[in-house]
C-alpha cells in the first residue's frame, strides 16, 4: 500500500531538525548547532505563579474554547508595547495571537502564495521559513545578505522590479543565521521599496528585544507603513514551551488571516495566552530581559573573541543581540565535513547549507550561544579547533 | 491599497461561527446554537493540582521546545486507551498531538488534496471540516445520511467507485450536526469499502467517548485498517481551551503529517499536553466522563421529549451520545427565518443551511444540548415555540 500525497509535499526540503533534535539530546555532545532559548533563563517560578494565579482566578474561563483573534488583554498588551516602545501606534484589532510566530509562516504563505508566486527572502535566511514556504510551492528568491547586515539593495530592487514577489520575508534584527542587523539606512530604503512596489514585507522579529543594548530597533514597517506585516514571540523570551507568538499586520491582511487561522486550528491555546498575560502584568518583565541580554551578550563576546584568537582564518559576524552567528569557513573546509567531524570531538555546529534555499552554503556554519554558558564556550572552542585541525591536515 | 490572496482564499465560505459567537456573548439570550462542553462541567480543580504538579516538579521541562510528535507519555496514555477500551492495538508511534483535533482537518487535507481533488463527506456534515477543506480547493461531494444513521451506502459506493476521492471524511459517533451515529453493520461495509478502494477513511471522534450509555462503538479503522486515519480530542470531555487532540494513522501518513505539523507550527504546547497527561494518571477520568455522559444524556432526553410534546409536527433525530441532535422543519418553515425570529424570542438555534457545502438544509436545525440545564431547556424550548409559531401564522 502506498498513498498518493498532494503534489505540495513533494516541495518540502528534506528536515535538518530532527538531526538537531537528536544531538541536542546527547548530553556528551557540546552543541552550538540548536536553536533553543536557554532552559536556565527560563522563569520558571514567575510562570508557575500566574499559573496558578489564572488557575485560581479565571481557570473556568481559561480552560473553554475562546476566539480565533487571541486574549484582547494579551493583544492590548502587545499593541501597547509597541506603541510605547517603538513610537508606532498599533491597535489591539490590528495583532493576532498564534501557536508561536512558525505559525505565521505558515498562514502568512498560505493566504498570499499561489504555487509558482514569487517569494522573496535573505539568503542565508531562516530555514524553518523555508519549510513552511514550500509547501505552497513558490519560487523561493533569495536576496544576499550584505556583509554589513540586510539584503543587498541592487538586487532586493531588482526583485522587486523584474519578479513580483508576494511578499519579501527577513529577520532585520539579529537574524537567524547571521546575527546580523540591517542598518537603519537600509530599513528605511527597503521598507519604501516595498510601499513603492506594493509588496509586503514581513519582518519576523523573534529576536528584536535581545538587542545586547537593549535599545529598539525601527521596524521595516516604519517606513513599508500599510505594506508592513511583523510578527513576534515569546518564545525566545518567555517560553517556547506556551508556543505563543503574534502577527501584526494591517486590516486587509488581518481579515484574511483570520480565515486561514480558523480553519487551521480555531484558536490558540487559551490557557497559556492568559498565563502569559497574567506573568507579563505581575512580574517584571524589563528585568527579565535585561538578564537573558547580559547573559547571551556575555556568551557572543566570548565566542566571538575564542573565535579571533583560536580560528584567526575564520571570519564571522559580530552580533548585536539574539542567539546566533554565523563563521564562513576557509577556502576547502567543507561544513558537512566539520559537521561530521565536530560530532567525533564531540562538539556540534549547524551546517550552513539548509540556510541557503537551493543549494550553496557549504563553506559556513551556524553557531549558537544561547544554550550553552562559558565553560562550555571554551571547552566546545577548543574541541571545534580540534576538529578544524584535522580537517585541514 | 488592495493585497492579492492567493486563490485558495477565495474558496472558503464565510463562516457562521462569529455570529454564533456573537450570540452566545449575550447572556439574555437561551443559546441551542453553540458548540461549546458545559464550562460547569470542567474540572477546574483537578485540571489546578495537574498543572501545579507540572510546574512543580517539571517546569523547566514544560516551558521549553519540545518535539514536533508531540509529548511521548501522553501519545502511550491514547494509544494504551485505543488499546484496552477497542481491543485494536495502537502503538505510541501512530499518535501524534495537534493543537485540537480541527488541526488535523487542516494538515490531513494539506497532505492529500489538490485543487480539485474529491473529498467525500457526511451531508450534513461538520461545517469547520467544510471550511478547513476548502482552503485546499477540493471538490466535496457530500453523501446523504441515511435515517437510521451513516452514509446511505449506496451513493458511499458510486463515490468511492466513480469520483476516486482522496479520502472520505465522517464522524461516526454522535455526529455534529444530526446526533446519530453509523449502525455497526454501515461500519463494516464503509470501511471495507475504503479499503477495496485504497481510499482513506478519516474519522473525526471528537465526540466517541461521550456514549451515554458508556459503551465504547468499533471505530470505522476496525475495517478499513491501513486505509483508517482517526482522530480525536481532549475539548469535549476535559477542557478546549488547552486545544489538545491527536491523530491515529497508520505510518506512512504519519511520515507525511509529521511534515506539515513541522512546517505549520512545529510542534504543540507543551506545557499543556504535559497537564493534560498528568492530569489523567493522576484523576479518575472515567469517573469525571460518567458525570459528563449522565449531564448531557438527561439534557438530550428533556430536549427530545419537550420537542415531542410541544412541536409535534417537527421531526428530530434521537441521539445516544454527544452534544447535538438535529430537527426537520415542518414544510414552509426556513430555518434561517426562525433564527432571527427566535433571537427576537431571546433563543438562538443554529439553521442547518452550513452544514451543506454547496447549498441546501434550510429545512432543519441543529440543537445543542451540552450548554444548557434543564431550566434553560425548558425555557429556550417555549421561547421556540413562540418564534416557531408566529411563522406559521
Amino acid at each position: 500500500m502506498s498513498f498518493q500525497f498532494a503534489h505540495r509535499m513533494g516541495a518540502v526540503p528534506e528536515s535538518f531538525l530532527d538531526t538537531l533534535f537528536a544531538v541536542s539530546s546527547d548530553p556528551s555532545i557540546i552543541s552550538f548547532a540548536g536553536g533553543l532559548p536557554s532552559s536556565e533563563l527560563i522563569d520558571v517560578e514567575g510562570i508557575a505563579e500566574a499559573t496558578a494565579g489564572v488557575m485560581a482566578d479565571d481557570g473556568r474561563s481559561a480552560l473553554q474554547y475562546s476566539t480565533c483573534d487571541g486574549y484582547l488583554p494579551l493583544r492590548e498588551w502587545i499593541a501597547e508595547r509597541y506603541s510605547r516602545r517603538l513610537g508606532i501606534a498599533a491597535r489591539p484589532e490590528d495583532v493576532r495571537i498564534v501557536n508561536g510566530s512558525q505559525q505565521c509562516l505558515d498562514l502568512v504563505a498560505k493566504i498570499f502564495c499561489n504555487p509558482g508566486d514569487v517569494i522573496g527572502m535573505e539568503r542565508p535566511g531562516y530555514l524553518g521559513a523555508v519549510e513552511a514556504f514550500s509547501i505552497y510551492e513558490p519560487a523561493i528568491c533569495g536576496v544576499p545578505l550584505a556583509p554589513e547586515g540586510g539584503p543587498e539593495i541592487g538586487a532586493f530592487t531588482r526583485l522587486l522590479a523584474e519578479k513580483n514577489p508576494v511578499f519579501f520575508y527577513g529577520i532585520p534584527n539579529f537574524q537567524n543565521p547571521s546575527g546580523t542587523s540591517y542598518p537603519e539606512a537600509v530599513r528605511r530604503e527597503v521598507g519604501t521599496l516595498c510601499r513603492e512596489h506594493g509588496v509586503p514585507f514581513y519582518e519576523d522579529d523573534a529576536f528584536g528585544e535581545l538587542a545586547f543594548d537593549g535599545r529598539p530597533r525601527m521596524p521595516v514597517k516604519r517606513w513599508a507603513k500599510e505594506y508592513g506585516i511583523v510578527s513576534g514571540s515569546f518564545s525566545k523570551t518567555v517560553a517556547p514551551g506556551m508556543r505563543i507568538g503574534w502577527l501584526w499586520a494591517p486590516e486587509e491582511i488581518i481579515r484574511a488571516f483570520d480565515i486561514a487561522k480558523q480553519a487551521a486550528d480555531l484558536h490558540s491555546n487559551h490557557l497559556s495566552q492568559m498565563i502569559m498575560h497574567r506573568y507579563l502584568t505581575t512580574h517584571d518583565y524589563d528585568a527579565h530581559l535585561a538578564t537573558v541580554r547580559r547573559t547571551y551578550a556575555a556568551n557572543c563576546r566570548l565566542m566571538s573573541d575564542l573565535l579571533d584568537d583560536l580560528l584567526p582564518d575564520w571570519t564571522h559576524t559580530r552580533p548585536e543581540g539574539g542567539m546566533f552567528m554565523t563563521a564562513e569557513l576557509p577556502a576547502g573546509v567543507s561544513s558537512m565535513a566539520l559537521f561530521e567531524e565536530g560530532l567525533r570531538e564531540r562538539v556540534a555546529v549547524m551546517p550552513g547549507g539548509p540556510f541557503f534555499a537551493g543549494g550553496g552554503g557549504d563553506d559556513c556554519i551556524r553557531l549558537n550561544i544561547s544554550t550553552v554558558g562559558g565553560e562550555e564556550i571554551r571547552e566546545g572552542m577548543d574541541r571545534l579547533v580540534r576538529a578544524a585541525r584535522t580537517l585541514s591536515s
